[in-house]
C-alpha cells in the first residue's frame, strides 16, 4: 500500500509517501515541503498548493491520501489557510479518484508514539526509527506528513480497500454525469 | 465588467453574475447554487463544488470572481467548510487567470443597503431593486452571491483594473516556471 500524506499548510505543506504494510517494515519513498510565498495572494498561494501535490501525484501515483484533519479551536489566525491548503489537496486526490482519510493529529500521534499526547521531537524519532532513516526529517511538517502517512497505513486495512473500492465507483459515477 | 460572486458553501453555495459599470444600471446574466450532499466524503463534496464553479466559469467568462471572506469567528461546525469551499472558488479562478477579490459581508453589505449591518431580507430587497428582478432571488445564498457581484463592480474600479493586470501577469510567470 502507497500513501501519500499531507501535512496542509499555505507556508509549508508537508508530504511524505510511505509504502508498506500493518505488520511489515515500512520504506519512504519521498518527503518534502511544498512551499508558497506569504506575500502572494491567496488565490496565487492556493494554485501553488495544487501545483505542488499534483507534482506529488504525479510521481508517487500513492494509492490512499491521508491528510490531517483541521481543527477550528486552533490558532485562529492560521487555521483557515490551513483548512484552504487541505481543501486543495483533498480536491486534487479526488479528481484522481485516489481515496482520502482524514486523521486527527492525536490519531497520528498515537500510531507512532502510543500516545496521543506525544511531542514534535518524539514523533520525529519515531518516524525516523520506523523508516530507518539516517535523521529526522526537517522541517517538522515534513516528518509529520511521514507520520500520517504511517498512521494511515496501520489503521483499519480492511477498511482501506472499501474505501479505494467505495471511492473508484464515486469517480466513475461523477464522470458519468458530466460527460 | 462582469463579475461572478461566489457565496461559498459546501451544502449551498451561492454563484451569480452581474454585468455593468459604477454608475450605470447593471444586468444580472445568471444566478444559482451548487449544491453538494450532505452526506457525501468531503473530497468529493470538494470536487462536486469545482464542477459546478466551472461550468459557471465556463458558460459566463467573468473578468473578476468576487468571494466572500470566511472569517474563523463564525459558526465553528461551519466555518471549515466555507473556508474549504471558498479555496475552490479562489483555486478555480486563479487557474484561469482570473482575479481574486474577496469581500467582506458588511462590506457587501454596506455597499448594497447603505449600512454594515443590514439583514438577509433588505440585501435581498436592494439586490432586486438595483437589477430590476420581479423578485428577490431564492436561496438566500444565491441572493448574497449577486450582492457580493455589484459590492464589487462599485469598489474602487481603477483598483480592479490593476489587480486584473497583476492576475494576468502572476499567472504568465507561473506557466513559465512549470513549462
Amino acid at each position: 500500500m502507497r500513501v501519500l500524506g499531507v501535512d496542509p499548510g499555505l507556508t509549508r505543506c508537508g508530504v511524505g509517501v510511505v509504502e508498506g504494510v500493518a505488520g511489515r517494515p515500512l520504506t519512504m519513498l519521498g518527503v518534502g515541503v511544498v512551499r508558497t510565498p506569504a506575500d502572494a495572494e491567496l488565490s496565487h498561494r492556493l494554485l501553488a498548493v495544487e501545483e505542488g501535490i499534483e507534482q506529488w501525484l504525479d510521481e508517487h501515483r500513492p494509492e490512499f491520501v491521508a491528510v490531517e484533519r483541521v481543527f477550528s479551536q486552533h490558532n485562529v489566525r492560521t487555521v483557515m489557510g490551513t483548512a484552504q491548503a487541505s481543501a486543495v489537496a483533498m480536491l486534487c486526490a479526488a479528481r484522481r479518484g485516489i481515496p482520502v482519510a482524514l486523521h486527527t493529529p492525536s490519531e497520528v500521534k498515537a500510531a507512532v508514539t502510543g500516545t496521543g499526547r506525544a511531542d514534535k521531537a518524539q514523533v520525529g524519532a519515531m518516524v525516523t526509527r520506523l523508516l530507518r532513516l539516517a535523521a529526522p526529517p526537517r522541517p517538522a511538517d515534513a516528518a509529520d506528513a511521514l507520520a500520517l502517512a504511517i498512521c494511515h497505513i496501520w489503521r483499519a486495512p480492511a477498511q482501506n480497500r472499501l474505501q479505494q473500492a467505495v471511492a473508484r465507483h464515486t469517480l466513475n459515477a461523477t464522470k458519468g454525469r458530466t460527460a
